[in-house]
């Protein structure tokens, strides 16, 4: 499967001099993958939510294309960023917001974690907040990723869990956080721009503070209730129960599953 | 003692030709009986949270004059808005904020209601998340009020319940927080600028949508939380549990009740 989809995209696969499939797949073709696959969902008519990051691209790249040859018509799409809002304008996909359109049929997008239970960890892009009022409110959600984005629990990569602050006294608030999820060995950071390493400013006009966890926090939806009762954050990065469909690619094939 | 309070102000309140004590307190003069009152419970060298709004300026202004006349010294004060900055500069109050003082001994704010529990809405005047964040680090937190200011329930008053949302996509926000609060015969309304009709905008660079509730919305913390979990959601005005003392200046004197 994973093989068939790279083949479709060499410039002249039916050479005899064209090179044998590469085996080795690197992480961005796995991601485009998982993309095209979750593409596959997409039905002339529907209204979208449009994710952002670098495997979403791929996603809406190829919504684009269809819409372009006439395979998908009358679509609406819902951008999550404003960086989406471009990609999307530059492929002419149709746009539209949540104001206009407060439910979608099916949105997709990529995640940073994934848990057994399919919940995620999202916005290490910095697009957390939008992407969850959209995302919140779809009929379906696609959730594409290499294999790379399992965990075994929330926090498990050692990588960031995103939470979007008000700039107002971030430290505190930074400091809030940390505390709160001490036991499980909590460091929080906020994230700054690396040309200049002033603070990472979201769509919003908020800083993102990054949580780095050594244990499980242990029930989600207790520790999102917590952070978002703390009156600096305006909202973290865990989406919890909402994915409806995980879509992963690794470099065995490509593997799908919908929530029970 | 509300009379007392007045007199104390008064330019000569020992002439014989002064007029005799006015019975009928206006809402503003309240206001003060209860600021003063509470400033009571300024001791020097405290760490201070300044609130917002009419009767919180009435506290500012009078613990500006005590620091004039050395009757205080020592005092730091932690503003709530940007307006409450201005005055307390201008009164020479020593400024600090929340990240250099994380603890604070005591915050004065008023509140435009407040239920028999002592559960309070505030945010009528616009500062209901940074009031939020600075009081609710308070070891003791003094809530002063107006008798109009008492309900039997919080949204009693038929007046708004603010909520601080991100711009982005408001309406849907709007909407989703009508719906929630569907069963208490909610209506949700952008603040705006009387002056030009513009949103009105938050220190945080957000907007508030306020709350008409017809009924009770039942289980306060319940509530908070599930507005929390909206994505567009910054914070509500809702501030349970949070008072430890309440001032309330009526026609026949003033009351101070305790958190049990």
């Amino acid at each position: 499967m994973a093989l068939a989809y790279l083949e479709s995209n060499k410039t002249n696969p039916t050479s005899p001099m064209s090179s044998p499939p590469q085996l080795i797949l690197t992480q961005d073709q796995l991601k485009k993958i998982a993309a095209y696959k979750a593409v596959e969902f997409v039905e002339s008519g529907m209204v979208l939510g449009l994710g952002t990051g670098s495997t979403a691209k791929h996603a809406i790249d190829r919504i684009g294309h269809l819409l372009s040859q006439g395979k998908l018509t009358n679509i609406i799409g819902i951008p999550t960023s404003t960086k989406t809002h471009e990609q999307a304008s530059s492929l002419n996909i149709p746009l539209s917001d949540l104001d206009t359109h407060p439910v979608l049929d099916l949105a997709i997008d990529g995640a940073d974690e994934v848990d057994p239970d399919m919940n995620l960890v999202k916005g290490r892009g910095g697009s957390l907040l939008r992407e969850k009022m959209i995302e919140g409110c779809c009929k379906k959600f696609v959730v594409i990723v290499d294999e790379t984005k399992l965990v075994d629990y929330v926090g498990g990569s050692g990588l960031a869990l995103p939470v979007e602050v008000v700039p107002f006294c971030w430290k505190f608030t930074a400091k809030k956080l940390e505390c709160m999820f001490e036991e499980a060995g909590c460091v929080a950071k906020l994230r700054v721009c690396c040309e200049n390493g002033e603070p990472y400013v979201t769509d919003n006009g908020n800083y993102v503070v990054d949580l780095f966890m050594k244990k499980c926090i242990g029930d989600l939806r207790a520790a999102g209730d917590k952070m978002l009762r703390l009156a600096g954050v305006v909202e973290h990065g865990m989406f919890v129960d909402m994915a409806t469909t995980l879509i992963v690619a690794g470099e065995f094939g490509v593997t799908v599953r919908n929530k029970c």
